[in-house]
């Protein structure tokens, strides 16, 4: 059997983690900034790539990124299946039965914001192919229906973010958004296997076009409903017949598996296999939430970051950019989309101002437009400057989203605990031994922050104190107030070893006192529920109290809030 | 940049789907029968590998597992991630703390349970190097040297399970063997970089044996000491500054691959540089448990039985079992161990019974003397008769250790709620409209099952239920009683959409009950303190009460018991 060298291991092992670090750190680095993580993964993967590593360090990068031989089929191989495994998380997470519940308005939002693209990218493609860096002696149909795919998908988990972020998620226009963006998923996903079907090298596998087109169908509606079923009443035999969550985790992974080798040999991408059958298994009400967790969380931060980074491992960013190529994407892809779905929210009767809004969230493009441009540039259908477009009209969309709804509809980001918390503000050894003396303590110090006097604060607070308890369980107390004149809402946290009577539900005396002070005019709701589900967990608690640092505080509260 | 082809992505899709399913497959199937799954997972090899498929359809093998090109390559990637990944979650699980807080008999324990069967497998090698299947011209000190280590080596995971299957864990006895097993495994993986150091073709990274043991002994050493501290001390920052757990999980990711390029690179094993850094990982406080679960369950449920099922395919099972040769490694093998172990719990002044069973206990070998035997035999070090009584070896001792240490302690395998409950004594529809016509309609049902009168099981669980409420929260009810006579304990499990005041603590009234008889000289405790774990879980009453059929109720009752 062929084996890798100790050399070609240690290289592996080294691009690996060099990716998945740099990717990581970046992508935490753009959301301190509010940005999309995956903007972050795939700068990363740019500075690691030919663009820049590749050009000043060409050394270095061919050592750690060779183009030819073992350690590049071996990477290439690794990368197929983080991609597989990423498909399969965003397929679990359609929710195919949503979609249909919203009826007319989604189905209008989404065909109107997937037809009007597909026919800008389409008849752009017809009308310009060497302009948009059509690949040598391409069929022009097959180009275009490219170019229409490309320019016609939104991506469901950036639109999700989005709609959460900006607490949009659970009105009208956010469930619409929603179900829209599924079914655009759904619908783009076989458009996107369809256009990869008739793509020249694929048909290496032996499958004539048309022959393409009805396998790809079938197995869609094929897995969609006799699929979605099997999985519906096999699910509960291996629950019941097997060890949690092992049997279930074997089951959708060897699925998924298998699902990619068959789309493989449909002719079609592996990620087509991988997202049907997700959206097939993530149907099941028998997946438990917590099984899907564990996919969830491993997918999203090892497998995810390694496929997004290795994105800018494909070309030269800088010497590939056509900036006449990529504002012209860029722009018809924003016209295309915030007309089409904007044109179809209004004829599902929305006004003027959220029909904009719903066409804005759909303009977010993702992962669908950047594999679609890998596949199409190893196939030869593009050149290098549409493939660089296509990847930063992704991410252009992605990142005008959120701020442009915002400026729409006026909507503040919500604020969270652990957001607010400063280390000024932690009082690691309060010392008073009543509840008013410890108020006292901790409003002396949080209020002059906030331009205040602390007795009108403590006041305030102890007033408030008077009308309901604010003991919670676990030993912790949260006292607040709703105070005129606030420059902005301050939580400070006290911590005492005596323990002091809050009056609380459970009668354990408070020992972690959390005093939130929010202004007049801005509810202290967003952060009373933050710190009610942070503090729902005893572990939250006890690590909070145990903490030594201000930075140990912070890793306490930061925490899963579900 | 080299690229698959379609046909290769589609093979290596099917040869993980078919290796990932049959491992999982066998592994539940051998699980029915109480038997550890990696046995099952490493027959599922042998059968996809050159033994059974291999001999009886070699077309279908070589499509699936070429021995030569692309496919190979990535392949062996693959699994060298999977061990990876399996050997950092053995190193999360060690507690170094516990070693040393065990003291002595625990450090008698694992030197002896490691000197002697060492010395055995390391003179057996130097007498009989022919007989044992020593590598063409291979030195005799490294063979030596790696008969001694594939010997010595207590399988830490097959201990673990084994003691908490027989209710041992928490005893002095379980105590002292999980520490001399983690003590094993840390000495034991030194002992395997240091071996593998000195074979020759790791040589070829450019290191001398000598600079090979410096930098092993240096890496376990500093990772164990600055690199925990580094860790320790980065966690919180990462916790507190980053998504959670996303940030954690990318670090631990990262690190591990670095460590694993790094052991490569210093001419010993990746899994080496993973294991060190899983234990350095793991004796962080700051390290979640949510955290290390997710890793875990992915781990274990999707890469490790990658490996295990892989291993059948590196030979043919069948041609090359040398019955002499495996005979002779287990003889030499469990007497080595059993000796040695045994003889430093008496030291440690345990009694003879108890020494027996800690060597017996000691005795499982596992994962560590497989892939030592795969890098053996790709080194050349040894031939393939010693690589397969090497892996048949760390079976027979994983199969033998518990039913050997139930004979000698007389201890029963503990029940659980799942295991009892069976199809005809679910109850889907409660007619009774009070608490004691359900239990006189539950009691009319269970007690002819176990040779019982239905009226003496009814007045002796009302008359319990006269002491204390058996209605719990979430509207569950758990009447239970001791009946004298009974032949096997007995789970009743009735539903009622009407709601019966059981007086439960929450005030809501039970719709499922759950009816336990025990035998009069056996506790229910197991029983009742199951039934309490698991419906301390809202989603399994919830799942429970929704179940249309008893597989349904069954895949409900399924759930974690943590």
């Amino acid at each position: 059997m062929d084996h890798l060298a100790a050399h070609d291991v240690m290289v592996v092992f080294l691009a690996l983690a060099a990716l998945l670090a740099s990717a990581k750190f970046a992508g935490e680095l753009v959301k301190k900034f509010n940005q999309p993580s995956v903007l972050g993964e795939i700068i990363a993967g740019i500075l690691l790539g030919p663009t820049v590593l590749g050009r000043y360090q060409p050394t270095v990068y061919a050592l750690l990124f060779p183009h030819t031989g073992p350690v590049a089929l071996v990477l290439d191989g690794i990368i197929a299946i983080s991609v597989v495994f990423f498909l399969l998380t965003a397929g679990i997470e359609t929710d195919l039965a949503s979609i249909f519940r919203q009826g007319k308005s989604a189905l209008l939002v989404s065909s109107f914001g997937m037809v009007i693209p597909f026919g800008f990218g389409f008849l752009s493609a017809q009308v310009f192919p060497q302009f948009l860096s059509a690949g040598e002696g391409t069929n022009p149909i097959v180009f275009a229906l490219f170019m229409g795919t490309a320019l016609s998908i939104s991506a469901l988990p950036v639109v999700a973010r989005i709609l959460i972020d900006l607490e949009l998620l659970r009105t009208e226009m956010g469930t619409i958004v929603m179900s829209s963006a599924m079914f655009d998923d759904l619908v783009g996903w076989i458009l996107f296997g369809l256009v990869l079907g008739m793509m020249n090298p694929r048909a290496g596998t032996g499958h004539s076009a048309p022959h393409t087109i009805i396998l790809v169908l079938s197995f869609a509606v094929l897995m969609l409903t006799v699929g979605r079923w099997l999985i519906h009443t096999i699910l509960p035999f291996i629950q019941a017949h097997t060890t949690w969550p092992g049997g279930v985790l074997g089951f959708i992974f060897s699925l998924t598996l298998a699902a990619a080798a068959f789309a493989e040999y449909a002719g079609i991408h592996a990620v087509f296999g991988a997202f049907i059958t997700g959206a097939a298994v993530g149907e099941s009400p028998h997946l438990r939430e917590r099984t899907s967790e564990h996919i969830h969380q491993i997918v999203t931060n090892v497998f995810a970051p390694l496929f997004f980074a290795s994105i800018g491992l494909h070309t030269n960013f800088v010497t590939n950019f056509h900036a006449g190529v990529t504002f012209f994407i860029i722009g018809i892809a924003c016209l295309g989309k915030i007309l089409g779905a904007g044109w179809g929210a209004r004829l599902g009767g929305m006004d003027l101002r959220t029909s904009i809004g719903v066409g804005l969230a759909m303009n977010a493009r993702g992962a669908m437009e950047m594999i679609l441009g890998i596949l199409a540039l190893q196939a030869g259908l593009i050149r290098e400057p549409m493939f660089v477009a296509l990847v930063v009209m992704a991410l252009v969309t992605s990142l005008i989203s959120a701020p442009a709804i915002r400026i729409l509809v006026k909507r503040k980001k919500s604020v969270s605990l652990k957001e607010i918390v400063s280390g000024d503000l932690f009082l690691a050894n309060l010392r008073g031994d009543t509840k008013n003396g410890v108020l006292q303590e901790m409003c002396s110090v949080a209020a002059p922050l906030v331009g205040n006097a602390p007795e009108r604060c403590f006041r305030l607070v102890s007033e408030r104190e008077r009308v309901t308890s604010s003991g919670w369980r676990f030993g912790v107390a949260v006292p607040y107030a709703r105070v005129n004149g606030l420059s902005r809402p301050i939580v400070a946290i006290g911590r005492t070893e005596k323990g002091i009577d809050f009056d609380s539900r459970d009668g354990r005396p408070a020992k972690l006192i959390v005093l939130i002070l929010t202004p007049d005019n801005q509810s202290q709701h967003d952060l009373l529920a933050d710190a009610g589900q942070l503090f729902s967990h005893k572990e939250v608690v006890d690590r909070a109290l145990a903490a030594n640092s201000f930075v140990e505080l912070l890793a306490a509260l930061n925490a899963p809030v579900k």
